[in-house]
């Protein structure tokens, strides 16, 4: 019923070596007890980030509790999570029975005690982690093996089962291909909305959303869509105005919100859209945000509006994949409350520091960095000087590759590009 | 150009130690860089397994060929695969690109060019595999981070981007929730088409299937669902004979074969229905399949129709999640052709092993091992003296739930259960 | 004073999972916790081998013991087992201090419980295993992470320390240069005994030890030391005899027992030597016997005589490594008593195969495999028809190696070889 | 002849994935094959420490060019480096052959290409690493798996090896138990020498040295045994003095300078005392000096006397461990020469600061902080107004203890301790 060096193998273990040695040893052992009773029983971050032999002590108690690491197996049947290579095994830590059960993604699983346990607990650390970062009244997150984009493409296939006569998706044009995928792989029709541009910046057209839901009639409109991480000079969606949009019109509201929580900015833009408006769901990626291998993401929703991610979490057909959760609750566990406050202060710092890197070098070459404050991630500079050739300014662009600055991108105007069967003019060059 | 002890480096190792004895160190060092050329050369599973020294050597140099592992990175902007935990990174191998690109899961990725190889080979090595298990004339895999269900989820999604006015997938009644859940998650109907019960076996309807086609109208079918692996006395869908009526029909057909790869029958039945009829693609999970943990499947086509899968390849919005790749690609290697060719004749010995020891047990209970010859997965036993009462049934279960052979089950007669909205009467009895 | 899933912490677990789940999962954890409480108090080799999961477990929880693990330390002054890089921390499983206190081996660290606790158990785990070996009334055992010849070296230093006016040990002639280099070492002159030739082998002439001892006088000798593991055709030395001779002369005696216990033979003979005369302690390699990395050594007594080993305990000046060690405590929890028996049985059987084989081999040459039935260790056979030249024996020994039966020797007559300033004829020819 | 993604290797792949890719993957390899490549041909330190990854790559490259790690061994016969337990073999990197040859610790081994040039290489690293912290003039570097004080005893049995008559050491006194167990362990006689106590300090009595050696008569002198780091207020051995002395004598010297390389000051002096005078040897610990696990050292000479040294490899009779040499090695990459330079100026900030503490502390309490300015290792404070009883400066120790300010030491007037058969008043209270 207990660890390995419980309160009687340490009295045993007296027996072997000094009672006051092994006394000072237990202690030791007992604070780290006590770091995971807090956890479980506080199922928040840890203030202070634990050290990696807490965080693999707790990894390993929890899979010896699951059915695929119990002693004498008669090892037949099913065998539920038998795994063939030891390199595989010792690198899942020896959890492999995936998460959900009958695609209830946060089902528990009757085998696998240990792993449900764990994404229990990692759904908790990360809504706490979202607090963190400045996101209020969250209601319910879920952790999902799934790329963002795929994540949208789930919510709105949860949609359609809740409102089967949805046709389109309403989308203020960001310039990202996966967005339009999403839509598309979902099977909806993607109305898309021009933005404004209001001085340097590409601004969400309220009124043309509006304009869209009345033409395309409530019922046919699954949901506005709106993002918040894009490429300058494109600003963050007006989220609180599309919030009370939707509330208004009673349509759903989904934002992409890929790698925003890494901005306090627009961590409270969130909270005041779905404090004064609607929010069915919103979705982040797990790999900027919270520096693990790229491929799993969170969708969580407010207090006051939690179906549709209840929707999700029982739509997922089949147990889904652990790897990104073990990551994500590794990395959370590692940092802790103060460990990931600092983090998400250094990256708003490197920002800045970055834009001022920007605007110096831009005054060199001529070119502007354009006022886009609004959008607290990306950052944009004309290249008027250079565009005149294709070749100068895709040249900067490698050139910032080569110098590992990643994510720098040039913008070639005059380009037309086909995403999923629609085609735009200019992709790409807002 | 090279790896580490590349020619230059042996020789100048020769004046710290001994030539002789370097030389036979480098000798050495080359057998096993040989063993990966023939990997890269020939694209198939090695004849013999490799050690775990050799694929710790493979993976860690393809690692290194990613962008996240450059040296002297400046560390700024996006900072693809970036990973806060050193225990994370290091039990990824320090792969963290994930795979695909813009949702094209195939797709190279231009920072990681030792991940897109990785994924490359993989597929190569399934396909082998698959190869080695019977299946004969397969056009292309795609190994993908997703259940098996969400994966047949993703495929119908795939139909639908190819015909928008499908609205019903046909399926042989089967009695697992997560098939039901594939298709109402698609945002289809399921079309129910019941089981015919031949001697002890229940088995495909194929007559059925064609009303159920004319009676809905060609186009308003999205395609027919077969199943191969289930729980008896159902038996294997007969997928050549529905092959075929989808072939006449023009009608795409998606096979179901999340266990079927470890029997030879089922492997041979699949070929024939692809030689034979129509099969647009089939599904099969990795867990049970190549013993990996719970969450990835292999999606394949026969040569002749690889359409659906190339849908399929461009439709996930995003980059998704290596690690059920990066576990396969591991477990084949250390497998290779000889260990799978064993281990799946393992496999038929165990369930020939067990099927006896079923009857044995029947005999004695005075119960009677059902005649299901055709399902080479799953067996099946009467329990007419104990279904009496609820509670004998499930007793059984239970005790061979804790004696550890997984994957009993016992069903309960007249129960009534509900799978997201339909509902079944003895759902799960059949 | 606990693990960390103890009976609180999964008590408070239910209020996360389903108690009865985790109910099963915590049985789990208490059937290993059990398996650490049998070896705790009892201290002997589990029956059945530990897997890596329990090993890896009960290393780390041990290791959290010594103080360089506690938490929250002030990180000042002395540091005791500090450890700079992660890789090698890790690699240690956290231990790092070391072994035994101000040179006492089997000391207990006040700063080090766990480090303590492992030390002596891996003692009476490689106790236990000489007694499955075959070895009977072994009285102290003590694990030294020095080579055998190292360790007979101290040995050798402990009984000066006793006797100070020693200055020869008396050695039956063994063609191994290590065996004289442990006395040169040691500072005494190695008094050289011939074998007498009876058959085909070369055995110990007892009369010509009790001759030198009294030509030498029994308070200028140390010891004789004798040695079981030779290359045929020399013969295990008459342990028995000399033992009996000892103990009537009152004279130490050590045995070099360097590879012998893989040989029942061998461990009755000593057991027999102890029985009926005097031995003072045993020494035996570590990386042959219980296959570890080289560098470990034993040393034992009988239960009638451990005052050496005491000494020996007690002289080595400052803390030792624990890697030998910790690597011997891995290897035989893995192995458990039924492992161990095994890997010795399979190691007669190899023994047999291969003396089948060379007198297959022989005969086909036209050469002959020498009678030396009481080495069950090595085997030799005639090279006549290939001594003619130098290069035909060499190549032979050459063409072994590169088909990698390694320790293969081709002894050219003749040559004459210095071994630490004492000159043979025929060195290595015997 | 070379690692596994060479040139051949990355222009097949190019077959696989684009070779734009390919080649920027190969290029990143290509630099850590340079950084080997540098490390090879210099034999230095590098400049910026190496991370993880490389490090990780060049061992396992190392370890396959050792015969254990051949691929397609028939093995049989001694199997040198077998292995049995996977979690042991994975822990070393797969090396297991240990270190030297027949008891020549810097010999090369024939199976062991890999193993042999890593010995050569460390030995290289840690020269560079002295020359770093100030030691100059270095001429031959051993590291060995032994600690400090046997380290001390092997050199010891050296000196008898070259002169057969001495029987006596010649030791300032220092309270360390270790280092009189050194001399009794090698079975020499300690010729104690007292120290002098100047202002504060006790400091080495040079004349008295110059006394004992007339007294006992050169040839019966094995040598002067000096030590630098020490508790105060005992001061470091006047090394340059007593290097001085012993030329003009003509008698071996040996310094024990146990944790004197992290400071700068004992290092000028030890390069003083062997450029004025003479030394035979210099030993120091790895643990606290290079914080690896506690049990190696290193000897050391300058390069006008390395005699002593060259007799000490060939000393050891056996095959050495090779983990402490494999910890120093890691280390030592991983920090490179910017890093160890970095940890030896903040250990001498380190120290500085817990001087000042240390002052406050003594001010506060009424004591006075001893002025041992010439050690720069160890301090002292007073203790007068707790010594009155026992119980109160021992509380002084253990409490500094629990707050994990190791390596603090009460000592209590009046005791009288045994070490080796010797006693001394007031042992341990100089």
């Amino acid at each position: 019923m207990n660890g390995v060096m419980d309160e009687k193998n340490c009295s045993i273990a007296c027996n072997i070596v000094s009672k006051s040695y092994i006394d000072l040893g237990c202690q030791a052992l007992a604070r780290r007890t006590k770091l995971i009773k807090t956890l479980l029983s506080q199922q928040r971050l840890p203030l202070k980030g634990w050290d990696e032999a807490t965080i693999e002590l707790f990894l390993n108690n929890i899979a010896l509790m699951d059915s695929n690491n119990y002693l004498d197996k008669v090892g037949m049947g099913e065998r539920e999570g038998r795994v063939a290579s030891g390199l595989v095994l010792r690198r899942h830590f020896r959890l492999s029975h995936g998460i959900g059960r009958s695609g209830e993604l946060s089902a528990e699983q009757p085998k696998a005690a240990g792993s449900s346990l764990l994404v229990k607990l990692t759904n908790c650390l990360v809504r706490d982690s979202l607090k963190v970062a400045g996101l209020q009244d969250v209601g319910l997150v879920l952790t999902v093996p799934l790329a963002t984009g795929m994540t949208i493409t789930m919510s709105l296939l949860a949609i359609r089962n809740m409102n089967p006569k949805a046709r389109y998706v309403i989308w203020p044009r960001v310039d990202q291909k996966t967005c339009l995928k999403c839509i598309i792989a979902a099977g909806f029709q993607p109305e898309v909305v021009s933005t404004k541009l209001i001085g340097d910046k590409l601004v969400t057209d309220v009124v043309a959303i509006e304009k869209a839901v009345s033409r395309l009639g409530v019922d046919a409109v699954a949901c506005v869509l709106t993002t918040t991480s894009c490429f300058a000079p494109r600003a963050p969606d007006d989220v609180v105005a599309v919030g009370k949009l939707c509330q208004q019109l009673n349509v759903p509201h989904i934002i992409n919100n890929a790698y925003g929580i890494q901005s306090a900015t627009l961590s409270t833009l969130i909270t005041s859209a779905w404090r004064k408006g609607r929010v069915d769901a919103v979705i982040s990626s797990t790999d900027k945000n919270y520096m693990v291998p790229v491929g799993g993401a969170i969708v969580y929703a407010p207090r006051n509006r939690t179906q549709l991610v209840e929707r999700i979490d029982k739509l997922y057909p089949g147990r889904a994949n652990m790897s990104p959760l073990l990551d994500l609750s590794i990395t959370l566990l590692q940092l802790g409350a103060s460990g990931w406050e600092k983090a998400l202060l250094q990256r708003e710092k490197l920002y800045e520091r970055a834009l001022e890197s920007l605007k110096s070098c831009s005054n060199v070459l001529g070119e502007r960095v354009l006022d886009v404050s609004q959008n607290p991630i990306s950052m944009a500079m004309t290249v008027d000087s250079l565009s005149e050739t294709e070749r100068g300014a895709t040249f900067l662009g490698s050139m910032m590759f080569s110098r590992s600055a990643f994510g720098a991108r040039v913008i070639v105007p005059g380009k037309k590009q086909e995403v999923g069967g629609f085609q735009f003019d200019g992709y790409g060059a807002s």
